[in-house]
């Protein structure tokens, strides 16, 4: 294992045990009745487990990155849309022109996109870090999808990024996406980790119609049968059956947990890859908050192997970060919440009897 | 019925079928895939129909109203908290120092009081409005809480703050109350409007002990058997069971659809005088969004009769506003998607083939 990604791993630590305690103990004494705030106070709870600090900063400014990759897995039929869609995307991305633009204005967070492997050159832009390791995995089901020092590499490359967005000044990491036919890599890793079956955790993706689902359950199942990946070795994992964007917000996680800022998870892309990431770093499951439970079976799988309950269930399944960006509203809320609400004693508010 | 209430019933229209019909077919060619972003694609339909265009006004700026009122079923021991404690929160909301101010802070939103029915003189401030009605209802379970008049001029109230609000430039309204043992009342508009029973629609509330959980299950019971409210009579079951927080927040929601300008609803409290709203006038619906599942069952069973689906469901029970904002990011994200996203054709992506 290379240098970076083993001190990355040595740097992840756990929650702050003073801190969490800190913060349950003055959720019981703000301005309202303990615990009425249900799953936002765990959140915020948590927020001050991972600054070590209560009342934990506020998790802004937030910045998604949308992480970029192609799969030679796409020649098996396991989705309609052309592999151009995704250097057509970022373009979309890059021009402001996406769902992931659209909601990032609203909620307020920078979007940068990272080239980690898409199948055509990309022009430069300022938003663009070009770091392109392949044109594209190789197809899972004849071979495995990228060398071992590959996956190392894409890693390493989530784990940079990571670092400079917070050295840039981000508090806040928001993981993003894009590669026709992710979900299908997804679904390998999420299978190789839990031991679920390849029925279990595939699913539509973009709304692929039933032969296309079954079509791409057996290239599943089939990448899985000749891989045998060892849910021991992440990294072997991840080379067998993922994606270079997995491997890349695999290690944007890792990177973040060992600077202890939060991040929050997107869809079934980041929930695979947040298990390879576990994987390699249990801890550093405190510093993940996940945005919202996506339509694909895999993330659901994933998050409850995870330990991780959602914050938004619309049934989102585009990716690109949507669903994350959605939540940071309520991450924000669950920080601000201890952070600027008074106590009973403070705000001269009586409590309750008995 | 009075002048005011009759003409913002008059008013109110249902959803315009073009829009709702273009924002449908907007969704299809926007740069995702058709139904990718889940719920949110029909929240955003809804508010294009409740504008009567296509792509629909950001629901900005937002203020959130707190209604606050008491409750002469405070005596019959159904909550743990003294009743001087709904006087105390609105001090503490015009200070900033509540849960509402503080979630208000992140999601960009104002925040005014309405005092409708304070149990207590109050001092005056800029952002409290003095609208009362009454030092509280009186107890359901002996009587009326309040008197049919009584019971409209506190939906006027409501009606003339959407009004004023809407004057001042906002362009999203989102529910909020306080009223110590307001759940109780709650439940039993609940009840009188679904046909439940009071053990369905009873919860905990601020988190009552089984005891108190059994003993105000009771008090709706009696409350319900002595009034035997009429639902074809919407303003009487206000008068009988219902709160004057309640009836101004049900007025609120007619106004704000009168006007055509979308509605946040936040918990039990302004899901069971959305039932009453509902009642008076049915098209109404069409501008209200749910903000989020409250942990009180009676929230529940009120958005099942009223068809809407929340947006976030995080075992919240604190009211003030508190869910209804943490909703507004999503809402706004909701037009934002169809006023700012490229189109297949604008963006020079490829569809999907077959």
């Amino acid at each position: 294992m290379s240098g970076l990604l083993e001190r990355t791993l040595d740097a992840v630590g756990p929650a702050d045990a003073g801190a969490l305690a800190a913060a349950r103990e003055r959720h019981g004494r703000l301005t309202k009745p303990p615990g009425a705030l249900g799953l936002l106070e765990e959140v915020g709870i948590a927020l001050a487990g991972l600054a070590g600090q209560c009342p934990p900063p506020l998790p802004a400014p937030a910045t998604v990155a949308v992480f970029a990759g192609d799969h030679g897995v796409h020649a098996q039929g396991v989705t309609p849309w052309p592999q151009e869609v995704t250097a057509q995307m970022v373009a979309n991305f890059l021009a402001g022109g996406a769902a992931v633009n659209a909601i990032a204005g609203v909620t307020g967070a920078d979007v940068v996109v990272v080239d980690v492997g898409v199948a055509a050159p990309l022009d430069p832009h300022p938003r663009l870090r070009d770091a392109k390791i392949g044109l594209g995995t190789a197809d899972m089901t004849t071979g495995p999808a990228m060398s071992r020092d590959d996956a190392v590499r894409a890693v390493e490359v989530g784990i940079e990024v990571a670092h400079e967005l917070v050295e840039s000044g981000a508090r806040c990491l928001l993981t993003g996406d894009m590669g026709i036919a992710n979900t299908t890599a997804s679904a390998a890793l999420v299978a190789a980790f839990t031991g679920a079956d390849a029925a279990t955790v595939t699913g539509r993706g973009t709304g692929v119609d039933d032969a296309t689902l079954l079509r791409k359950t057996a290239v599943v199942r089939a990448a899985l049968e000749r891989a045998k990946p060892d849910p021991a070795d992440p990294v072997g994992v991840l080379a067998e059956v993922g994606g270079f964007e997995h491997a890349a917000v695999a290690g944007f996680l890792l990177g973040a947990a060992a600077r202890r800022v939060p991040v929050l998870l997107d869809g079934v892309i980041a929930c695979s890859a947040a298990l390879v990431a576990a994987a390699l770093a249990p801890a550093a499951v405190d510093s993940w908050t996940a945005g919202h439970r996506s339509a694909e079976p895999g993330a659901t799988a994933a998050l409850d192997r995870l330990g991780l309950h959602p914050l938004i269930d619309l049934e989102l399944r585009l990716g690109e970060g949507t669903g994350a960006l959605l939540a940071l509203p309520l991450l924000q809320s669950a920080a601000a919440v201890l952070r600027d609400m008074a106590t009973f004693d403070s705000a001269g508010v009586v409590e309750k009897t008995g």
